[in-house]
């Protein structure tokens, strides 16, 4: 995320993750083809150390303080292909793919941003009429 | 992001976005033609209002604590064309358009995303080879 640290285009780095008091970091997962996001969560550093070493994205939940290889109970694992970091080092982007029908959301929807908000007018959410 | 609150897909529904601890959502910008993640931010209330209002993505500076208009310094501003919200309510996703040869990120590389952490071996950051 924007922030005040420097970042050294080009060459090669340190991986120094800026995680948050909580200890984690924002993690966004994009379809690997079509650049979709499907969802966010966070991870601590224990998770981003199994997503890299089983290759299925594994996040912290907060609510459970725990652990949570995403799929585990759905079956929608995500196989990640590859691990984006921005510029501060404090949120990451996971390329992933879905099982053919998958769905990223708990509700069944492919993505979890299923729907808008009008930039005008009453704030009531719409379905989403096109693909991002 | 991933949470226990109930969804409700299909039919309209009132925005009732859950700020966390300090207020807050975060916020994921892309770009409207291609979909790659451009930055990741935060919003306050104030700051989703000033979006909507003005149609430039405004965040919440947390270590400024104070509204942010992305560009105001850079002449990089983002033109929102479409707020999406996830299924708990705690994410956005923002479409946006950067100005032709714009930066969204302060190194001056479009996205805040252009290095890669390899999926195994040393966590030595890489530039992007490939667009997501």
């Amino acid at each position: 995320m924007k922030g005040s640290s420097p970042a050294t285009p080009g060459g090669s780095e340190n991986f120094t993750p800026k995680f948050d008091a909580q200890g984690l970091l924002t993690a966004v997962a994009v379809d690997a083809d079509s650049g979709e996001v499907l969802m966010t969560a966070f991870m601590n550093a224990e998770a981003l150390e199994a997503t890299r070493a089983s290759k299925k994205a594994t996040f912290f939940s907060r609510s459970r303080q725990k652990l949570w290889v995403k799929g585990e109970s759905s079956g929608n694992f995500l196989a990640v292909e590859e691990i984006l970091v921005d510029c501060d080092q404090d949120c990451l982007v996971l390329r992933v793919r879905l099982p053919a029908e998958g769905a990223a959301c708990h509700t069944g929807e492919r993505s979890c941003f299923y729907r808008r908000l009008p930039m005008s007018g009453p704030a009531k959410l719409e379905r989403r009429s096109i693909k991002a």
